[in-house]
């Protein structure tokens, strides 16, 4: 099937919206999270577990696969999907973060960006035409176009610069779409995404949401946020962005977040997110919880025989102890890892569908004061 | 039920038997393989994944549970299976050969091994008695008596010495059985098997058998062996020993081993293994196939569609290239220790099961041609 999306209803009291996103790879209920697989896996878990979590779409990161093993290699395994086993929805960033955010020597110019590899030094250059290549050759359902990630802080002139250049790439890979060569079998189009940046700046929000959607893309994201800034800010530059960006397609948060940057994000309009939060917090033994975070290391949970969450339904909680995590976490053990991220993408997907089904029942707003009252962790 | 082995069946051209345990945790087929969990967990798995695999018995090891997360606290929380979630058989070993082999500023005495920490530097004193005290809290269906593990090399006075220490611990262990706090709730007495020693003296094996035997126990173990020395001399005190134990007891070689292992030692009528051989060659990339070692990292498997091993039932050559194994390894990727500790479990399981089949339908002979014939990797 070609992507499509529906918006299938709308907060009374909120910008809080339901949807369905169609992909070839099948259906994305939205407000959606989007467990990150950087390397071609979700860090510790199986294809078949994040379905049991309820994951409908990941994402992966271009950046990464680029440099090793490499987009060529992907399209001669047979695409992404096939290559790790996942045959739910993919979404593939553009590698322009991470280019950004991994390299003290990059070099931005008109034609695109000159940067050396994180693994072994090497040089590289990627432009528009080239990361459409490679998100072509990886075979995602959604890919994104390249921007530059606005440094935070910066000045109006130099996110003004920053911005202009990111419209001027976006046209590049609207222009390039669909010309690739294809890793994967039978898919239709692959659906293409445009970034709004504009810093920190109201005004260069809305201009760069405008001049993006000029363009015209499958989906809209708000790109550049949750780099430093404080959150009062951050929900400012998306309440700039997303009057100017049209109700029938897809908007995309991206690198957020916390659960309640997903809370106020949803609120807000937001239909996607990603974050690596909750598998690099499990993985360092910080776990998610309806009270707050929960730092499984410390030797209060030593003999504590309740699970991580009283009521939580995912496999970790179902069969285990915070007193055995613990020990697995202090010992070191990969199974701390694996039990972690379990309970960190459970607690996220449950979010989402809670956020979802509330909507859904016209009652977002209960929600959400229901949520902050619960947080009595932190 | 109480602890119980019926011989249902010997070989008739050479020592291979089948076997059955019955434990307050089940049933065991023999010859077994027992994977190793050395902290209360086998490194990467999950419990439901090994019994996916068809583990039937785990080993755990005493000397790390005592050190972390201690003992007492197992006992507390209601002993290792319900610590670990692992409701199948469990057999511990005594810490003896962690003592030995993790420290160099061990003291052995009459009353006991004085040791240091390998996680802190603490010091610490492990007797017949305090090994049994621990093993009860743990709560294990089999345990072990406390031995030293003869060093390789060792003199023919030497060993004497430490055999005959062995032998006088073997019996204070017997006497201290079933006096501590059990772990672990409505079982039964755990089982006590005995452990012979004799360094490579094949006369001290015999004389070590026969009076482990003399103590009586529930089964016998053969300690001391994949120590350095080279096969022809392991397998000869094998055959050395063997025949001086009683056949309706178990029979258990510590520690041992690779493929050909076990092939050999079913040969000469043992019906217990422990190694760490699959699960931590796993996680070094080194995979078990019929045809040998595969080196996954070898840049040979880079584009290789193939899974691990043709035929290979195991949820890793369902569903995965060796290209994408070798991606995840060479990434350093979580996934690659658990899909490769997988296929190498599920290897020597299958190896297992396929030795008492063969003996089952008098083949066992034809087997062993067979297993040897196929490897050509080596």
């Amino acid at each position: 099937m070609a992507f499509d999306f529906k918006l299938t209803k709308k907060d009374l009291h909120s910008k809080a919206r339901l949807g369905k996103i169609t992909t070839p790879h099948g259906q994305i209920a939205t407000p959606v999270f989007m467990p990150v697989g950087t390397q071609a896996t979700v860090k510790a878990m199986t294809p078949e577990e994040l379905k049991d979590i309820g994951v409908e779409i990941l994402l992966s990161n271009t950046y990464h696969l680029y440099l090793r093993p490499g987009h060529e290699l992907i399209r001669e395994m047979g695409g992404l999907h096939q290559f790790m086993h996942w045959d739910r929805p993919i979404l593939t960033d553009s590698g322009g973060y991470q280019v950004f955010s991994h390299n003290e020597l990059r070099k931005i110019k008109e034609e695109g960006v000159y940067f050396q590899s994180h693994l072994d030094g090497s040089k590289h250059f990627l432009s528009p035409e080239k990361v459409m290549e490679i998100q072509e050759a990886l075979g995602a359902d959604i890919i994104m176009c390249l921007d530059e990630c606005t440094p935070y802080p910066a000045t109006r002139d130099y996110t003004i610069t920053s911005m202009e250049l990111t419209h001027r790439w976006a046209s590049r890979c609207k222009e390039r779409l669909g010309q690739g060569a294809r890793g994967g079998k039978g898919q239709e189009k692959q659906a293409l995404f445009g970034i709004v940046q504009g810093g920190m700046f109201q005004d260069l929000r809305k201009q760069s949401a405008e001049e993006i959607t000029k363009i015209s893309f499958d989906g809209y994201a708000i790109g550049g946020l949750s780099v430093g800034e404080d959150k009062v800010l951050m929900y400012e530059m998306v309440d700039a962005a997303i009057p100017y960006l049209p109700d029938d397609k897809p908007r995309y948060l991206m690198g957020v977040g916390t659960p309640e940057d997903l809370v106020e994000g949803v609120a807000r309009g937001v239909d996607m997110f990603d974050c690596v939060m909750p598998t690099r917090n499990a993985r360092n033994g910080t776990l998610f919880t309806k009270q707050g975070k929960l730092g499984i290391r410390n030797a209060q949970y030593a003999n504590d025989h309740k699970p991580v969450e009283d009521d939580c339904g995912c496999y970790t909680c179902r069969n285990y102890s915070r007193a055995y995590l613990r020990h697995l976490f202090v010992a070191n053990e990969i199974l701390a890892a694996r039990l972690g991220t379990t309970h960190n993408l459970y607690y996220y997907t449950n979010l989402m569908w809670g956020m979802r089904k509330a909507i859904e029942e016209d009652r977002f707003g209960e929600f959400k004061k229901e949520f902050y009252k619960n947080r009595n962790l932190e």
